[in-house]
């Protein structure tokens, strides 16, 4: 049994608290949160104790930790947990800074802890299917990928702003997915983007809509479709090309009720957000990080992937402001 | 080029009209009908002349026959035929009295003219389509098929009145179907029905809501759902359960455009009606009585399925009344 | 918190020690099994006793009951612990006699101790769903309800032999969604079957292919398709057609991954049997039941629903031996 | 009736001819075609005049002409038909070469002649659908625009050294349906592309797979997919978020029969090419130029249509070539 303390009791923690308490081989140590409320509501309900983040770094019961707490304590709690010898899982992004990035990776290099960032989709059973049956040769050579990626509503204008922006934000999760899918690096890339959705979200200096294309070495290509609003729920879609025939991964739609009439059929939306969709890819990766502690496994998603994600994402948005296509 | 004389410039003279003037082999000679001015519309429009019954029938030049008249002239207009030599396409039913039908037939038989009776589904590209899986041991031996047939909306009493009961005039389609799919004669029937759609129906005697059971002797079962109304277009499906398997015809829908927001998706309804939907089946049987015309084939659906049908239908209203599943 | 005594720890018995076990205002107090293996098994698992059927009932910690034991069993289990006075939660059937039940339920309304009779389908979300959505007027009145239950494969002609036939042990779940659905109570059944999928199943006096008519009062009919296999997962519909519409309740698939190729697009079969299905419906159930333990609701599916079911089934073998409808 | 010379009697050349020959207020005249034997076939199908260039375009009794001929001789025919008084339907592109086309489109603007080009796609009954819904409103403003453009297989190389490149031949038709909806000319374009497919695309010097995205002046965006091979059909697709939701024209399938068993639900490929998707579409655009020589109508896809869809063929080319994103 491996005891875990989890930093960040806000909404994300929560998912990953259930995982924790509802895997037999882990448990709820204890909680970290800044803010005292969040982490006695969780505390008390998994009877997990309630530290601080020195109590828990320097606890010798807490084998691992995971880190779901604001972006800009992610890289501090990774070296701090390195250097305690602590397994990490670490949600996306290590940070916000490519520099900060590998600096902290370094670190971890250095302790020679197991790092496992938390690329949720990569555990999505549509997902996961789609690349299996990629891989199993359904569809030969992969030519074109077409990723959507498309949040039901947008967030308010402060969190955009602590955010990094949309590429570092949301579109970090696509870059993950292509070159999970691809299984190469891009070597050019090119991003267009609009404030359309909400003009507070431009006035903080961002955009809300936004296509990118990258080409591989090997010929392949991959369009990123991406917005901060659908109007009909969490859009998650694959499509990938192949020599041989075309792969899709569809999304979950809510229900499986359809009313027929005078107007036409009326079937259900897909599921609402990340919380729903994402729901079983969430256990999984907890799954696999397991796995990774008990020694079974090595991680899959690494923090080169992080940093691999952040760098095209860094490179997304100078296209963007440079209005070329960038080499890599 | 074979001569064709039209009997009958309604609706559905209408759409067969188009048939044999399309088919490269076939020439609109003549229409008949007492009501002349939907008789002049016609010829006009075709270039054909109008003739009386008497003269189409003794009119040397007129090589087939294509009956689409009222249902109480099919009978006699189909003896007049045989007798005058000409070959025969017959809408649905041959007559509603099932022993003035076998006196009609006999006058066929005597006189040698093949004799086509219109059951326009067996040529309808998806039933065809689902009819030859099923041959090629797509599902093994049949065990299962629901027939679901539903109007858009019901005809008027006036109509349901000389219709001959909803068996006889709706579900007749259906008995046809099971047999085309099953390919053997059943062996029990049970039939029940309610008036539910329209009052109007009820008062004149006749049911508007159906669902009906056959036995056949492989073990075979067939369900037929029968409904006046569906309020959402025509609903025409086959589903074909087999030992390996499930073989499904759906319907086609009016169009593929889908309308994704807060309330879910909006599709299109499967296109409205018979003139819709059987479009292809209708030019598919006229060019299957062209190859009867030609010496190519022998008709698909003869005098003797139409017999079937009707006899199908009386045993099904025999149970209705009486409330027993009737052997056949 | 209520302890819960689990009778049967076979694979029924797991699926609810789940929904226990989660439960937050439950707790699985013991097992009793008669075949100690599973029970300790089971018992291991969720730290819980393993207990007789003298104990668990006799044991005042033990506030209430799941009986998920072997068939003929329950309505002694029942009986017994309406003496004890515990809360009870039993699986479909009662019992596989009608006069057994009735005795039984006159005990149980003489302890008055809520009994809830566990017809898990009614907490499917999908036909929960449609349930709701014709209860909001979305189609009007009910005209026609098609069901369609198939189990993925047979089970062995042993378990045919204890299970009451087919109309006892599966087509019950159907009779209950009737009457769930239309909400009154059948006045005229009619049924018909064959033995098509496994001769051993006919060399035990059942079928394994089933399709029932029944008629309500109100003139809506509803039609059973049933069979012991479908070949491509485990298929559960409904399909509610009304004055204004249809709607319909379709299957779960397993994942919404396509694969588009030369031979067409390949999607995913139906979730495989009621374990993948019926896995929310259970939870549902069981939350309900937890209501009814503290107070706060009555049981939606009672003894009485349960012998209705029955009441049903008997009357579809009566009519399937006779060869006659059977009024209600 | 308007007398009507098809100048090409090829493979798209008798696809108009069954429009024209249709047509109640239109007649096939006179078919020009170099390649005699092609020129007969049609002629003696429709008992229309076989005639030369000069012949038809000097006859008084040819009202329109319809330029289906080799994509080089577009330009010079239109000239001539404009001088001698013709109302002019020319297939897509006027010509290859910008400027020939500007010079080409003086000469009918001097002549004011009637000239329609035929972007067929336009006339799609699911693409228009889509554009009215969106103009009715009912998804707001418009937001992003994918277009998905596949053909089931490549063209031969030599078609290819001839056709002008990838974007002039196929990708045009995605041009003018980017304009044709969104309802604004594109302010900056960007192109990125594979050889993939075949390898003799590529040693013809060109690609066979491209990824695009445009900028309009709104904000919308637009991205094109491309590919000269789907393996699955023809995948001729529309997805258009706006403010409140989603408008998609999706394929039209082979047909609607499905096949279940073990390995999942097999369902039809899209239609398998242009003539089969677009044959409504061609009717539709041929009567409404009907309209405009009757004049009840002007063209509503003109000679600047082809002539701005070329335009953006040759910035997509210009991006491509440079790596840049191109402003216009």
């Amino acid at each position: 049994m491996f005891n875990i303390a989890l930093f960040g009791a806000g909404r994300i923690g929560l998912v990953h608290a259930v995982s924790i308490a509802s895997h037999k081989e882990t448990c709820l140590y204890s909680v970290v949160d800044p803010y005292q409320v969040n982490a006695e509501i969780l505390a008390q309900k998994y009877q997990a104790k309630i530290q601080t983040t020195e109590e828990a770094m320097s606890d010798p019961d807490v084998h691992g930790v995971l880190i779901a707490s604001a972006t800009d304590t992610h890289a501090d709690l990774i070296e701090l947990a390195a250097r305690n010898n602590k397994m990490i899982f670490c949600e996306k992004p290590v940070h916000l800074d490519l520099e900060r990035v590998q600096q902290c990776l370094a670190v971890v290099k250095e302790f020679q802890v197991p790092l496992f960032v938390g690329f949720n989709r990569r555990y999505d059973p549509q997902f996961r299917r789609l690349k299996n049956l990629f891989h199993a040769g359904k569809i030969g050579k992969a030519e074109s990928l077409i990723i959507t990626s498309r949040d039901p509503a947008p967030p308010p204008a402060e969190y955009i702003r602590v955010s990094g922006g949309m590429f570092r934000d949301m579109t970090i999760h696509d870059f993950d997915m292509a070159r999970f899918i691809i299984g190469e690096e891009p070597c050019a890339i090119y991003a267009q983007g609009s404030n359309l959705v909400d003009a507070a979200i431009g006035a903080a200096g961002d955009i809300d809509t936004a296509f990118i294309i990258m080409k591989f070495p090997s010929g392949a290509m991959v369009s990123i479709v991406n917005s901060r609003r659908s109007g009909y729920g969490y859009d998650q879609r694959l499509e990938l090309h192949g020599e041989k025939g075309l792969l899709t991964a569809g999304n979950i739609k809510e229900n499986s009720v359809e009313l027929w009439g005078d107007n036409g059929c009326l079937s259900a939306k897909p599921e609402h957000f990340f919380l729903q969709r994402y729901r079983e890819a969430y256990i999984a990766e907890w799954s696999h990080f397991v796995d990774v502690m008990a020694g079974r496994a090595t991680p899959e998603t690494t923090g080169s992937d992080g940093e691999q994600a952040l760098y095209l994402a860094d490179k997304a948005l100078e296209s963007l402001l440079s209005g070329k296509e960038i080499k890599l």
